[in-house]
């Protein structure tokens, strides 16, 4: 069995994959912890310790190379693969998320969306025919779906959260500005823009 | 001069406001560190720790008075007031942020949109008529606005950001996949799906 890695180390990689991906468009070949960095306002050290929980992807001196790299921080973080994904409600964040073109480069596809509202049903959000949340768990099951997006308002979203857990639903990113209850096993994100504000606002001079 | 608190800490506390607002709704009046812990999925001695770094919030066995440890975490992380915000990028995602009604209870207002499109400026979103975004800098300084977010495609979020820090914005909530850099003093926070849905693939099973 693998050793422990702490979630706060998992926590980074996604960042230091997007930074390596971004150099790679750039047209780079070579960076190293130092650039690395600067670029993401972390310490080389700090990014040295993280990857090395993982192996040895650098020379001494020579630094990394980006594209071994990058291939190495995605097959960790298991995304040299598809996720399929399925969105609930199709309001102004959900349309959002469907019609997003950027995840298919970072291992996730849009698979269906769903919203309870009789006048959205059947009509269309990002390509996708917006799909009548009743049938959410039995599609998601056939699918075998894994992965879920919550865009619902913050009374609905922990209904919503049991659902997908019993569809199967092992990760959602929720958008409701509430906590949600899962089972272990099951892992929950959260984006809520007044969270990152107020993790700002403590350093703002008043 | 007080003590540096680490980020960490602060990085978690609006999570606890969250938390104790909505047990508030609930009609709650008292709470623990347990409790707390147990919505969070965080230890409550992790709790009792980040807490106490501010000082004494509970007596010993009878737990936390709700509504007053609100009041001081908002206090701590300045949110007893109310911060001016500006959105730049009228796509999907800019018009949801400039139409979501949950800013004001806790801490923030928008008060201006912009975007670079013709066809988009002067048209409506979330209320606001959308300004022209060549008009930005002067009209953030002109208002004194400190806090902005990004919702423009990754290849102008950098241009912007440097836009906005000249205008005198300290801080910057990001929804462009891309990492910006700003001078020191000015603090960015980025809100990338694709980046917490990687957080969860390391823990799924293939």
């Amino acid at each position: 069995m693998p050793k422990q890695i702490p979630d706060i180390v998992i926590s980074r990689l996604p960042t230091y994959l997007r930074a390596l991906l971004q150099m790679s468009q750039e047209g780079r070949q070579v960076t190293s912890s130092q650039e690395l960095g600067e670029r993401l306002g972390i310490s080389a050290a700090q990014i040295r310790k993280d990857l090395s929980q993982f192996g040895e992807f650098g020379k001494q001196g020579t630094g990394y190379n980006i594209e071994f790299l990058a291939n190495q921080v995605k097959e960790i973080l298991n995304v040299n693969r598809v996720w399929d994904v399925a969105i609930v409600g199709a309001g102004d964040i959900g349309r959002a998320l469907a019609g997003y073109n950027g995840f298919s480069e970072r291992g996730f596809r849009i698979k269906m969306i769903f919203d309870n509202k009789p006048e959205k049903i059947g009509t269309s959000a990002g390509g996708f025919v917006i799909k009548d949340s009743k049938t959410m768990k039995e599609e998601i099951l056939a699918a075998g779906i894994k992965m879920a997006m919550i865009a619902v308002p913050a009374t609905h979203a922990q209904g919503v959260a049991d659902q997908l857990v019993e569809a199967g639903v092992k990760a959602i990113l929720s958008y409701a500005p509430v906590n949600l209850n899962v089972p272990a096993g099951v892992r929950v994100q959260n984006i809520d823009p007044s969270i990152h504000l107020q993790r700002m606002t403590y350093y703002l001079e008043q």
